[in-house]
């Protein structure tokens, strides 16, 4: 299996597929095509999250910092539980693919 | 953070480093740069382990498959408890970087 081939059509909306599905983790592969958060909407999870964009680019904001952080293949962040964040922008030119840990 | 830059010099060794360390969950980054177990190890791990390939090109083989898998960017498996695995090869003329996630 392979998270760079196959990657589905996500014109129509994020493409969430789950990998792992246990009570205590998750890990899922993520497909952006130009998708943000709408204004002034924020995650606020209770799940820690790591997050590892492989492919494609995409804009990710902290409520607790000034600016967005710009991510592209390879970066990856630790989300903490309620902290919360939004995604600014994807590529609107190219699928963005995520990796997406999710614990407790 | 980004798990394709600064990429070490692995040519001595394998090179893990822990991007997350929980009693019961693991995230790490392998540097492999033309490592292989030796004949007749295998890995017989109580964890389960789910194994990404970021980057490089390696064979993956199972004591319950007849053939090696080969794996390449984007490639992952995931690893049930007690399964005997092994690596058979990894390229030695370029890098391979492996995201390994340990869970129970």
């Amino acid at each position: 299996m392979n998270l760079l081939q196959d990657i589905p059509d996500a014109r129509g909306g994020e493409i969430t597929e789950a990998l792992v599905a246990r009570a205590d983790l998750r890990i899922e592969r993520i497909v952006s095509l130009g998708q943000a958060n709408p204004p002034g909407f924020w995650y606020d999870q209770a799940e820690t999250e790591w997050v590892l964009l492989l492919a494609g680019a995409a804009r990710l904001r902290f409520a607790d910092e000034p600016k967005a952080r710009s991510l592209g293949p390879g970066d990856w962040v630790e989300i903490a539980p309620h902290r919360r964040h939004r995604v600014d922008w994807t590529d609107p030119a190219k699928p963005t693919v995520w990796l997406a840990v999710f614990y407790r």
